[in-house]
């Protein structure tokens, strides 16, 4: 879409999205304009062409999609439009990705606000810079009142997977570590607790945030890596269980090593959750051969997202295709994939 | 997301989109086995990962999204599934890209039929063939009901841009003909019809398709084409001005020349709707020097898509910036960007 020169201040004057804000004409220019162009601008994006035309590095490329829906949009320690960034640039990131591209498309109520809309923007384009992407393409459409709840937002991403590095989640071996970056069920938890109808008078936050700049670093010091996932949606049991399954491979974990945030803890015992079924949003689990385990720690150390990364278990050659958890209490515990989740609309 | 072994019966039997189907457990897993992958499966998306990993030929990478969603999902000539391969294929090669490859991102809402679903996945599956692309990479979010209205689809995608082509809306020059691939309002007037309240007892469909064949066989006979755009919200008027703005040029384009199907023409004149600012969702306006114009008709018209292809008018180097129609009766007019538009959720 071209911007045609800014049309007289009416149509400027709207303070929430209106259905013509989606259609293509001028008010659709004036939205661009007036909430997205200001704080979201590149070479691509200015253009506003149907497409972006973009000179990529050498070697395969990572594409991902997701959409956010979480609710509320708003939420301690971060904002959809973060989710959205970091949720895709992790996706990108832990295929061994560079993530280099996104695009946004938007779906949003009519009413919404279009100052929170800006406000939204503003987190986007500040996690698009913390993690060195563009965004330099993207949509909006505008429903009907009662027709989405407020806002929506996919984002999809490009990459260009470094060379010699091999991430898959069929590549876990016997004797390999698991490492977890850090606590569990932060950003589950603060959703669910900044939810209507619950309050916790806690203060947990999301751990929304960008895993690349880590994942560069730990691929650095140790290509080899076998497998890397963000344990989101199904939380930590979901991440292993994948693997296990994908592998053919046996995991144990040990509970006593899994770091919990005390009041995440509280909150899920209130609730009667598993904080290892409890979705992350700035968390990685790592497969790395034994060998190469004290190294990639050491690194992740380093990073704020992984200053409380820990070896959590092991490959083994038991019960595959199954995660089996040695507990506080020296027994051993399933850790089964979820039915369904606790908590819809977590991202 | 690996996909796990099946699971026992009673999680397959429901009829219904639940919230655990978009949860990342079980329930997820089989949503994918039951509806998406018996349709959509290659050897990326088969892997199941977090993100598709791609080798693309040499060349300028083309990239774009968009969400769709229309109302209804299913109306004459399309479903919202086939909308959103064809619409996302068409942003992609009328920037003179082959499309290659798509990701679908479903925003459900709960309790939407799962027999709807796996109809509409085989639309997206079927058209995904016809336009020769791959959908490598998906994500599902279900919200609860109410919050969203049935089904949206984002899909974004790749190509890869042909050497040698430069197609831009900053390309038009003066003498360059412009060219309509065929019938104007179709698709707008499809979903006008098929919406509730609004009954025309017309057989009015969508023009819903791919054009990225005919725009293939288009740049091999002319590669310098200027520009091309798919005049979708805002219609062939919107589309237009924006060619017209981006370059710094005018358009004048004769009424008579524009093919707009009886019916669609009747319905407009019922409704007081310009067919120019009608959507359209395979049709195709294209800016070409004047020399080249008759090489690149002979081949629109030997497509179906392409079949009623015509000149409606010429770059002039009068008035900048605007579009100016000479009408039936010999006068002109000038043919602005609609304010909004009179139809929402009509892609």
């Amino acid at each position: 879409m071209t911007v045609l020169p800014l049309c007289p201040t009416p149509i400027m004057q709207h303070e929430t999205v209106q259905l013509a804000h989606g259609a293509g004409g001028r008010l659709s220019q004036a939205l661009m304009q007036r909430v997205f162009m200001p704080h979201i601008h590149n070479t691509y994006l200015d253009l506003l062409d149907d497409q972006a035309k973009l000179e990529l590095p050498p070697g395969m490329v990572a594409f991902t999609t997701d959409s956010y829906v979480v609710s509320p949009i708003f939420f301690p320690g971060g904002t959809i439009g973060e989710l959205a960034v970091n949720g895709t640039v992790n996706d990108l990131a832990v295929g061994g990705a560079r993530p280099l591209y996104l695009s946004a498309g938007f779906i949003i109520e009519e009413g919404f606000s279009l100052a929170d809309l800006e406000t939204i923007v503003i987190s986007m384009a500040e996690a698009a810079r913390k993690a060195g992407v563009m965004i330099v393409t993207g949509d909006t459409k505008v429903v009907g009142k009662g027709q989405c709840d407020k806002l929506f937002i996919n984002t999809s991403g490009i990459g260009v997977i470094r060379e010699g590095v091999n991430l898959s989640c069929r590549n876990l071996a016997a004797g390999d570590s698991i490492i977890l970056s850090g606590t569990v069920g932060d950003h589950g938890m603060a959703i669910m607790t900044s939810r209507e109808g619950l309050s916790f008078q806690s203060r947990i936050t999301s751990d929304c945030a960008a895993l690349s700049g880590m994942i560069a670093a730990m691929l650095d010091v140790a290509p080899a890596i076998h497998a890397m996932r963000d344990p989101t949606r199904g939380g930590v049991a979901a991440t292993l269980n994948e693997l296990a399954v994908s592998s053919g491979v046996g995991i144990a974990i040990n509970e006593t090593t899994i770091p919990v945030k005390a009041e995440v803890r509280g909150a899920c015992e209130l609730l009667g959750i598993d904080p290892l079924h409890v979705a992350n949003e700035g968390k990685l689990v790592v497969a790395v051969a034994a060998a190469d385990a004290a190294q990639v720690l050491e690194v992740m150390r380093s990073f704020a997202e992984g200053r409380d990364a820990v070896i959590i278990g092991s490959v083994v050659n038991l019960h595959p295709g199954m995660v089996v958890m040695r507990t506080a209490f020296g027994s051993q515990r399933i850790i089964d994939l979820p039915l369904g989740e606790q908590l819809p609309r977590i991202c």
